[in-house]
Parts: C-alpha cells; structure tokens; sequence
C-alpha cells in the first residue's frame, strides 16, 4: 500500500472536494464529486449510501481512482489509483456528520434521508502522484 | 450525443479544474486535474502533449470521464462519460494558449517545452449529469 506524504495528507484531509472514479459493469469510468477522508491505517475513506450506482461498481470491481486539488491553488493536487478493501456500515453516519463539520461548517449531515444507510469505503491507495507548488 | 444545459456549460466554460478520467491497458482507471474547454460542435476539449499517458490511453480506449465543479459552490457540479472520437495537433498550441488566458490570466502558456507537442483531445459526451444549486 502506498502512503501519502504530509503536503499530500494535508489536501486529501483539507475539506477539498475530490473526484472519484469507479468501473461500470463493462467497464467504462464513473467519475463524481465526493468528500474524501483518510482514515488512521492510510486508507482513503469516501462516504456513501446502499443504492447508489459508485457502491455497486466497488462491490464488483474495485479499482478505483481519486483526484483532488487544493482549494487555495490548482498546483496544489493530489491523484492516486487503488483499490477498495472494504465497504462497511460502521461508522459510517457518524462519519458524515463528521465530513459535515468538515465541508459544510454544519454539525450534522443535512441530507439524510429517513432509513438511509450510510456506507464507508475503504481505498487502498497503490500509485500516489501529486504536484506541489 | 449528449448537450450541455446553460448551467452545465457556464461550469465547463468557467476556468474551473477538472479531473479526467483515462483507463489503463489492463483496465485501472487513471483521473487527473486538467483544464477543459467546450468546442462549438458540442465536443469537450482537453490539451495535452504527446507522450503523456493519457493520450496513449484514450488511443487504446476512448472511454472516458469527466468531473467538474465550480469554484464558487461544490453544489455546482457536472459529470459525464464520453468517447473521445479524435486527437488532433490542429490548433493545440493556440489553445493551449487561450487556457492559460482563461486559467491562469497570462496571454501565454508558462510552461510549453521545446519540442513540445501540444494535442486536442476532443470528446463527445454520451451520458451529462449535474447538480446546480
């Protein structure tokens, strides 16, 4: 597994808005926008819901890709390849109220749903690359 | 192939960092931070060079994706996938160019090597979504 720097550390936990990428069944890329969060072992945590099209493609294939850049400055970026290593309910909507705080100032998730289960996926990054400027 | 809403196109067209997804040989995705553009015939544009992995995969597999948010509100967003149906020299250097004006406020791309060659990659978009709040 490969592990972040402490420049890279800094934009993978600075409240900057990632871009995740998972496979479809046939294998074309799905990129969106996520919070993005990097749990103590090194692994990057992305946060979703059971339904939605991302978890299915991990829980198939689970080579992913993220990208982030720094809110201050584009030359501030971080993009890795990896692979998921396990999809899990716990924590997982204390861990959005969390990512709440940290995105959005706000102490709890705003969108939640009534009966929502929140899922936390966990990345194994394998190539790390970034520009620090 | 899909067309861009107003509010989708004001996001690609509005100097925001985009994150852009190529697949590997074996499949891996690969998403980076690059400067987008929309052509007049609909097509997403993305300038590189040769030699850069990206364009070796689009070759291979033109299957791709795309994430852009704006920079004033991350709940201003779009993504899609697409094919990149050419790679062209023809007018990549200018562009480059004109990315730099609207990215970076300089008349000239900075960082241009000699020999470089500059590269449009042209895509078309088969499946556009959004979130405009």
């Amino acid at each position: 597994m490969a592990t972040l720097s402490d420049d890279e550390r800094a934009i993978v936990t600075g409240g900057n808005l990632a871009h995740f990428t998972t496979l479809q069944r046939d294998g074309m890329p799905q990129t969106t926008p996520v919070w993005i969060d990097l749990h103590p072992d090194g692994h990057i945590l992305v946060n979703t819901a059971e339904g939605r099209a991302k978890l299915k493609h991990v829980r198939r294939d689970p080579r992913v890709a993220i990208s982030v850049s720094s809110r201050e400055s584009d030359f501030r970026a971080v993009w890795l390849r990896g692979r998921v290593v396990e999809t899990t309910h716990d924590g997982a909507e204390d861990h959005i109220h969390a990512m709440a705080k940290r995105y959005l100032g706000q102490d709890r998730y705003p969108f939640l749903q009534p009966g929502e289960q929140r899922v936390l996926i966990h990345i194994a990054p394998e190539k790390i690359e970034s520009m620090i400027m």
